[in-house]
Formats: C-alpha cells, sequence, structure tokens
C-alpha cells in the first residue's frame, strides 16, 4: 500500500466533515518542559477526539450497497459516538455493540448521535460474537475501532495538518492504546516529516505495547487498571508492524503522572483534555533530556471527560 | 472624550502585547441556547483573563518619569496579576495591595509575574488606605481595577476585536462586577456595532449593579456569598454613568445557574473558563426568549481557576 497517497486522499476526503484542529503554544509549558511544544488539539474536533477522523475515512470508502446496509463496531469509548456521528452525517445506519454496564453518559452520548445500541456482555470475546452476529444478521460492514487499515489513515490525518504547519518538528508523541492514532501518526511523520521522530506514551497500568515492542508479539493486559480510559486496549495485527517499524520509543508513565501532566494542560492551556490525552504530554515531562530544545508535536486525542468523576 | 478614538487607540497601543483570542461557536450550545453563540475567549488571554488589556493601555499611558517610579493597585484577582505581568513586559515596578489573607496561589502567581506585594487588612477602606500609603511613599501611580478610564477602554476592546470579525451581533452578554469590563464592551458595542444590544449577568448574591441601575445611584453588596468571585466588586463613578446610558438589561442568576453554565461550557466548548466568565452564558439560557434566533457575543473573561476547588 502506498501509505503516502492514501495519506493525501484521506486529507480530502474527510476534510469537509471534520474540523482543522487548532494547534496551541504555552510559554509556560514550554519551560516547564525545556522543549518547544505544539500540541495538535483533538480534544476540538467534532464529536470530542481525533477517532471522527478514522471513522469518517473508513466510511467514506463503502460502496453504496455497503452504506444502504449500515456499519457495526464496538467500542463504549470515543469510537463509538465518532462512528454513529460519522454514520449520521452520512445518512446511514450505525450498530454499536457496547457492554450491559458501559455508563450511562456514555450510552447516552451514542443515542444522541443517533446509533443504534447492541448490548453485550463486558469480555472482549463477547463483544467480538455479539459483533459477529450483527454482521451476519443486518449484513452491515465492520469497523474496528484501531486495526483497520482506513482507520489507521484516517487518524494520521491528525499529524498530517500539524506537519503542514510545523514541517519542521524534530519529534511527535501520541498516547498508544490499539494504536490506531500511534500507527497512522507514526506514518503521517514518516512520509511527510523531516527526519521527524515518532514517540509514544503509555500508561504503566496497561502498558502491552511497551512489551509488544519488547518481546516482538503482540502482548496483552492481564489488568487495566488506568485512568486513561482509552488506552485499555491492545495493539492488532495491522498497526502492531507500523509501530515496530517507526516508532523510536514508548515511554511508560504512572497514574499519579498522568494527572499532573492533565492537570497541568487544564491550568495552563485552559483546555480540557481526557487522562488519555494527557499521557503523551505527562511522557515528555518524565523524559525532559530526550526532547530537551527539541521542537515537539504532541497530539492531544480529545477531550471527553466526566466531570462528576474529576480525580483532583 | 472621544470613546470612539480612544478605542482604537488603545486597540493600536496594546496590540502587540495581547493575544487576538479565538472566538469559538459550538452547534450544541446553540441548541441549547436557541441563538447563535459567538463566545470571546479572553480565558486564552495572557495571565487568563481580559484584565491584561486594561492594565496595558493604562500603563502604556503613563509618563517615562511615572513609568520610572511604578505603578500601584489593589486587587486579590485577575487585575493584580494583570498590572503585575503588563509591568514586567514594560520593565518598570508593579506594587500590589492585597489582603494578608488572600489565598497563596494568587500571592504566588502576582510573585511569579514579578509584582512586590504589599499586605493590607481585608476590608475595601484598609486596602485603599494601604494603596495610599504607597503612593505617597514611593511616588507610584494608581491605577484603579475597573473605573479608571484607560481601564474602561482596554477592556472595551475585547468586544471590539469580537465585532471587526462578527460585525452583526445583535446582542453582546458580558459578566459585570466592578463594571469595567461591561462599560468596555458597552461602548464598543455602541460606537462599532450596528445597533448591536448590551446585556449583562450578574450573581443573584452580589447583585449591586441591578439594583444602581433600578434606583439611579451606586448601590453597594452587604454580603457577596457568590462563587464568580471576579463579580464581588461594585461600580465606580465612571463605569456607573456608561452602563446606565448604553446597558439594556442587568439579568441576575443563582449559583446553580452559575455553575450549569460553567460545566456547560467545559464540557462542550472543552475549555477551561472561571465562575465569573460563566455568569453571562448563564444570563442567556435563563431569559431564552429575549436572545431567540440572535447572533449574541458572549465576553468568556477569564479561566483561572482553582482546579483543587472545583464545584462538581
Amino acid at each position: 500500500m502506498n501509505y503516502k497517497s492514501e495519506l493525501l486522499k484521506a486529507q480530502q476526503r474527510i476534510t469537509h466533515y471534520i474540523h482543522n484542529t487548532p494547534i496551541l503554544t504555552s510559554h509556560l509549558l514550554d519551560e516547564i518542559s525545556d522543549c518547544n511544544l505544539f500540541f495538535k488539539c483533538e480534544n476540538f474536533q467534532k464529536m470530542g477526539a481525533f477517532k471522527m477522523r478514522g471513522a469518517l475515512n473508513a466510511i467514506l470508502q463503502l460502496s453504496d450497497e455497503q452504506k444502504a446496509k449500515g456499519v457495526v463496531t464496538h467500542s463504549s469509548g470515543n469510537f463509538a459516538q465518532a462512528v454513529a456521528l460519522s454514520a449520521k452525517m452520512l445518512g446511514i445506519t450505525a450498530y454499536i455493540v457496547m457492554p450491559k454496564n458501559a455508563p450511562k453518559v456514555k450510552k447516552d452520548a451514542v443515542l444522541g448521535y443517533g446509533g443504534i445500541i447492541i448490548e453485550s456482555d463486558s469480555t472482549p470475546i463477547a463483544r467480538e460474537l455479539k459483533a459477529a452476529e450483527v454482521i451476519k444478521e443486518k449484513e452491515a460492514t465492520f469497523i474496528h475501532p484501531s486495526n483497520d487499515i482506513p482507520v489507521i489513515i484516517g487518524q494520521g490525518t491528525a499529524a498530517l495538518e500539524l506537519l503542514k504547519e510545523q514541517p519542521n518538528l524534530e519529534a511527535i508523541i501520541a498516547p498508544v492504546g490499539g494504536g490506531g492514532l500511534l500507527s497512522g501518526t507514526a506514518l503521517s511523520a514518516h512520509f511527510f516529516g523531516n527526519n521527524c521522530k515518532i514517540y509514544a506514551g503509555e500508561p504503566f497500568e496497561a502498558d502491552d505495547a511497551y512489551r509488544s515492542l519488547k518481546s516482538g508479539k503482540i502482548e496483552s493486559n492481564k489488568t487495566t487498571n488506568t485512568i486513561a480510559d482509552g488506552l485499555r486496549t491492545q495493539l492488532g495485527s495491522n498497526t502492531f508492524p507500523i509501530i515496530q517499524n517507526y516508532v523510536s520509543e514508548i515511554i511508560r508513565v504512572s497514574e499519579d503522572e498522568i494527572i499532573t501532566a492533565m492537570k497541568l494542560v487544564w491550568e495552563r492551556l485552559k483546555i480540557i483534555i481526557e487522562p488519555s490525552s494527557a499521557v503523551a504530554f505527562a511522557a515528555i515531562l518524565k523524559n525532559k533530556e530526550l526532547f530537551k530544545d527539541k521542537k515537539v508535536g504532541v497530539i492531544l486525542s480529545g477531550g471527553n471527560v466526566d466531570l462528576s468523576n474529576l480525580p483532583f
């Protein structure tokens, strides 16, 4: 696959449906970090996260016949909302497999965007089986939250926009969960950056990607006790090799470090980001030597936070 | 005084020292409010609030001799930080009279911007006496947080920028405390708007401006038990007549209404605003009929919030 041309085509394809999100800078955060930070603010993206990019890029490439039968995904987070809203914008049906015990606020968000919720038990296997049922019954097209190539390419358009405005970034860092954002970001940085290195931040409490790079095979998490709820998933067959090829280092951070970084962004940039978004910035704060005096892009992945449940 | 030309001159004078802050919109908040909202985001202003505009406009007009002797103000809030930072940017000394019992976080912010703190007792009279001492002893120039004309004019430049981008606003609403922001906003809307009406939001718990408009004289607050800590002050000899002349209505809101509005902005716009900033938006939500289907500018005055002390 020609990733370079796919990224450019994706950018063209989705541009009228998404926001070209702002890039914020802060003298104070630069001082604290000892480098020059460029925050790509996907918290201002439609439905509040970068996931819109991948969902739209995937759905827009379906045939009319596929569109008529609808799409299905399994997610209890931002990707569920992204697929529901993308489908609504394009006038097609979205079936969202969610665990029975998913928070009401998340179910309401999907319903608010017109998605049809199909409940499953909360294990990964149960939700995959339920998705398979829907695929069979409705002939709907399955879209994986992170491992489908069109999703990966779509997520990469955030870094593409960032590099268009800041072509001389020396590094870009993104959080890693399923790896869709990280692998898309890595492709953009590799093909459109000027010797731009790729890093990732990951919670210690769900460090499957870090361990996967060490062992050379996809590792799982036994537990995922992290506040960064978007990063509890594991790498897939497509995201893993891209990350192996293009990512220099995955930096792990503690829960306290995530919360400190999130609070700094709220206080200094005056914007709301979700804990998963703070993981990349936390990784910079933890490894100042690595980024010292460099121009560093930071993908702030989203801003969907339950304010009734703050960690400070 | 030719307010129109003073506003334009102020804009020129301060433009290189401040941010032309972004104007945000939100379909969701428009739906909730039944009107088209244009949020002027002074939470992204330097030091996190519109107060920079007035402080700079006042200090930049001092003579070299005055600048050499420094400036003094009394404030425990954003104006203290604004004078300290403005003075630092211009290389002059700032004496800030603050109550002994002011929160450490506020004192630290002033010290961080290089201001010299002079402690006083916490009554309005005590702080004015202490400021008078500093004026006499240091021959420093006093700058009032809201009632000085150059301060009022400076604060009006936020609305001036807003109207430049959105010339056909039918209404602009700002919060009212001492009235510096509101009177400056009113002047800009009157002289540069296209039949643009001016409204204000004010907490019930500190509704001196509302009562002043009713009675025709400047009223005080006996108590000020409001979360909107920037709005606890009262109108002055300059702000009151401007507000009498140009403001259509002051809309009072409860503490719950302020918190609900603040939370909506945090959740939907993904930005941090302080409670005082939420008062204007709360007033719109309370009076939807008044603003129905109109293009309404909202001055989001600042974003300096103590995150350890959230009301939700």
